[in-house]
């Protein structure tokens, strides 16, 4: 059975991909908006995980109500879900099963038991969230069980995770970042598995 | 790294024990509320999956405690959550991991994300529900992958759940179980192991 694993190149979507690959044969999936967004980084952590990776575009039109949903909030929670609901619902068209790696402890990008049933019975596909079911430290336990991570702040390292277009539009639109997002994420980039 | 998994001998506590044997060291534990309780066929569940097996006991006190709760809410759903939540601290003590079965989809038993959160921090545990992420159809497919399966309505299976106990308590108290608890309640007892 195919499952398809929305991948940022992160330390989580790996991991959740490396854990349904057990059960599923996992293809991992990139969602970009605009076609020509470089992901190297995210290219190059896909092939040490293994697994067959796609780059999806979700366009600039979603880009842009992403932004205004950013500001008219005045943070990017909602707009992350939007997008990942997007992101989402593009897969179950393509796939009976996808995956992501929401965790216990997320709050974005994180839908709703209700969100959930609807994705299940309207695009009729089953969502999965492996890490769901797991604390911080037992997603690090496992994680470093199984990968080999750098960290570093927004900026610093180049996954693919939605933020990062956004903030460039924003940036683009003249916007003070700064009071938009807060103020340290820790983004992660996985750059090779560990085996046995 | 060890993980104590509550197991009822039914499909979903074993399907969560076979997912985290890939990463911990898994023990299967089953409580009763009375130590002469009979539970061969439980097991027999867990000599079929291969994992060492240990037998708890709650004590009468919490019976006792249960059967009030039951009797007082009209419903069993309460009583059931508070003899896990005894389950999960005992077994906390013991375990730096501790895991059960709680699907995406479950009522009862099922943990608050406050009481998740309270269990790990004071008992300084990791609490883990590996099936969290799954609704019902990938669970049922899950299971099928991995084990033969037996299924029954309460009374014809013989598995380790609360409920089975908190029963005949109550009819041992010469309570109405068809006004307590639902009508139709299919159990699962594991009879072996689909291996590769």
């Amino acid at each position: 059975m195919k499952a398809g694993v929305l991948f940022s190149g992160g330390k989580d979507s790996a991991l959740a991909a490396v854990m349904l690959s057990r059960d599923y044969e996992v293809e991992l999936n990139t969602f970009v908006f605009r076609p020509g967004q470089d992901i190297a980084a995210v290219k190059d952590a896909a092939q040490a995980l293994g697994f067959p990776h796609f780059t999806r575009v979700l366009g600039d039109a979603l880009l842009q109500e992403a932004c205004d949903m950013v500001v008219g909030c005045g943070y990017p929670n909602d707009a992350i879900n939007l997008v990942h609901r997007h992101a989402i619902s593009r897969l179950a068209a393509l796939y009976p099963v996808v995956g992501d790696g929401t965790r216990f402890n997320d709050r974005v990008p994180m839908l709703s038991t209700g969100e959930v049933q609807s994705i299940e019975a309207r695009l009729g596909c089953s969502y999965v969230r492996p890490l769901l079911g797991f604390g911080t430290s037992e997603v690090k336990r496992l994680a470093e069980r199984h990968l080999v991570v750098r960290f570093g702040e927004t900026g610093e390292i180049e996954n693919g995770d939605y933020e990062h277009e956004i903030r460039g539009a924003l940036r683009d639109r003249g916007c003070d970042l700064a009071s938009l997002f807060p103020a340290r994420h820790r983004q992660s980039l996985v750059v090779s598995v560990i085996c046995g």
